[in-house]
């Protein structure tokens, strides 16, 4: 792209994007992720946390008030919405991902979550529950946004279509290369219902008139040339390799712990006996150069209908560990708690 | 900095940005510029939109209500305000920049001007004015807001230096790459007070998780290897051909207009009279691929002391134009009128 692209490509952008990336991107989601994108309902963001804000902003200056995010779940959700001024509901996940029946009772005007890949628990949303919440979407005329941050990593089989595809007036869905490139080149993307598009691209303008061209059209060119696509799988095995091992570690250094969630993602949440403080753990062992994460953080006791009782647990991310470096970190935490 | 980076970098950075190109900027501008700044005291952002909607709404967050804009002047700084929650008053700008009389009576929270080369009349702000400003600022505890948007381009002597040298403590300085390198890169940076850097890093923190890694590196080693003052050194002369080949052309096909501003930047406003319709002009002119731009939609009628007419006039940008195009365009819009 340094080569080739001619100076002019390096002024403005469409405010939603280069076009080149939005072909890309509908093209590959289509037939990766089951959506029902097209090029001219895709903005392109600086990661998923800029698309989460214009979408928080976007309720907001559409009269909502409130928005669903899932408890145990991912905090950036309740800063963005609490940042573009709205209250924040907290719903139960369980093993089968978000639960409908708080979701119905709290009746947000959107709902953030994952349901490829549930963050931090790892579940698969299950099929009655997609149906459930399409309905809910549909018959409110509420909007979900599918943050579907890791989904190209399934180990197991393939994985669960998007639900964009199955509503895609009703879904605004979020993407980003954060966790199969890197975030630093801070590249996302939203599809949007078409009804959102032009605002939503007109707070991107406002907000910083486009993101950097260098990326973009580097990205669309690694998506449209089939770069993209061997890169994800030469790195699956790799990822399920460590992944392997760490389970292997978790069952012998730490037989008390409970490993959940689908074969699929960077990451593995281990539930822990109740009694173990997993700030406290996590506290000690990254004096030692372990970086684990306590799952507690990520429960919204703070939010209206949150968990009042976080549960301990401990989040292992392989994502930039190599295998041989595995076993000695859960080591190292077996000691620590 | 592709070949040469470790991937580790790619991760997330500090959320002021990429520390090699905080220290580059600090010592360049403050050897360039005049500026007093230093590393920690730098934000890197997406350009210069970004830039000022951070500031906008930092203003907002510690109970401003209102901003002063140039009157004529560039309308991003009355959207940013608008959408932050904040009024926009307008303060009127003459041959020596933004008049202090009015600034002084309008009073806002803060004020958004561009000192080195005022857009779009071009004046230089003079040096009782510039110390007038700085009064008010300490005086009522004010924020000046500088826009040194293309100070790099000056081409009768030494740019004048930046009023943030003057008073650090009271100027954000806002600057980009977009005039000297490319827009499509969006790199933007600001220099705060100390009192307002955490502050402003935690809004670039939640608005996109800091800006993207590669422009940030290759700018910081261009600035650093001095290709970024030997690019400066070799468009310095093109760009000034083609002023004077503007001013010729002007002379020439227009002469009632009369051109105005400082010998800078990368364009020219020439006043027409009242009687020529700029904007049909430029409505005119553009069917035949010329690109000029009307002073008029500079003005802010809309605003709180905004003038109540606008001045007709023309602004010629040479930016992007070759020197042999520039009679031809200015023949035309000759014609148009």
């Amino acid at each position: 792209v340094l080569a080739t692209t001619p100076s002019e490509r390096l002024s403005y952008l469409d405010r939603r994007g280069a076009p080149e990336l939005r072909e890309a991107l509908a093209a590959y989601l289509n037939r990766v992720r089951g959506t029902a994108a097209t090029a001219d309902r895709i903005v392109i963001t600086n990661g998923f946390a800029q698309a989460l804000r214009l979408l928080t902003e976007l309720v907001r200056a559409r009269g909502g008030r409130r928005i669903g995010v899932e408890d145990p779940g991912q905090r950036d959700a309740v800063r963005a919405a609490r940042d573009s001024g709205l209250d924040v509901a907290a719903i139960p996940v369980d093993e089968h991902g978000i639960q409908i029946e708080p979701l119905l009772r709290a009746d947000p005007d959107a709902v953030i979550l994952t349901p490829a890949h549930q963050f931090p628990t790892g579940a698969v949303l299950a099929a009655d529950r997609r149906a459930a919440l399409v309905d809910w979407a549909r018959g409110r005329g509420r909007l979900i946004v599918e943050d579907d941050y890791d989904a190209e990593y399934r180990y197991d089989r393939e994985p669960i279509g998007a639900i964009q595809g199955l509503a895609p007036d009703h879904v605004a869905y979020a993407g980003s290369a954060s966790k199969t490139l890197a975030p630093g080149l801070r590249v996302g993307w939203l599809i949007l219902p078409d009804a959102y598009v032009d605002e939503v691209a007109a707070f991107k303008e406002t907000v910083d008139r486009g993101s950097p061209s260098l990326e973009q059209l580097a990205l669309a060119d690694f998506l449209a040339h089939g770069d993209f696509d061997r890169h994800l799988r030469r790195m699956r095995p790799i990822y399920r390799a460590r992944r392997d091992a760490l389970l292997r570690s978790i069952r012998h250094h730490l037989p008390d712990a409970e490993p959940v969630g689908a074969s699929a993602g960077l990451h593995v949440l281990a539930w822990l006996p109740d009694w173990v403080d997993d700030a406290a753990v996590v506290a000690r062992v990254r004096r030692e150069g372990v970086a684990a994460e306590h799952v507690s953080q990520y429960y919204g006791p703070d939010l209206e209908g949150g968990s009042a009782r976080a549960r301990s647990g401990l989040l292992f991310g392989y994502g930039t560990v190599a295998e041989r470096a595995i076993d000695e970190g859960v080591r190292l935490i077996a000691a620590a708690i």
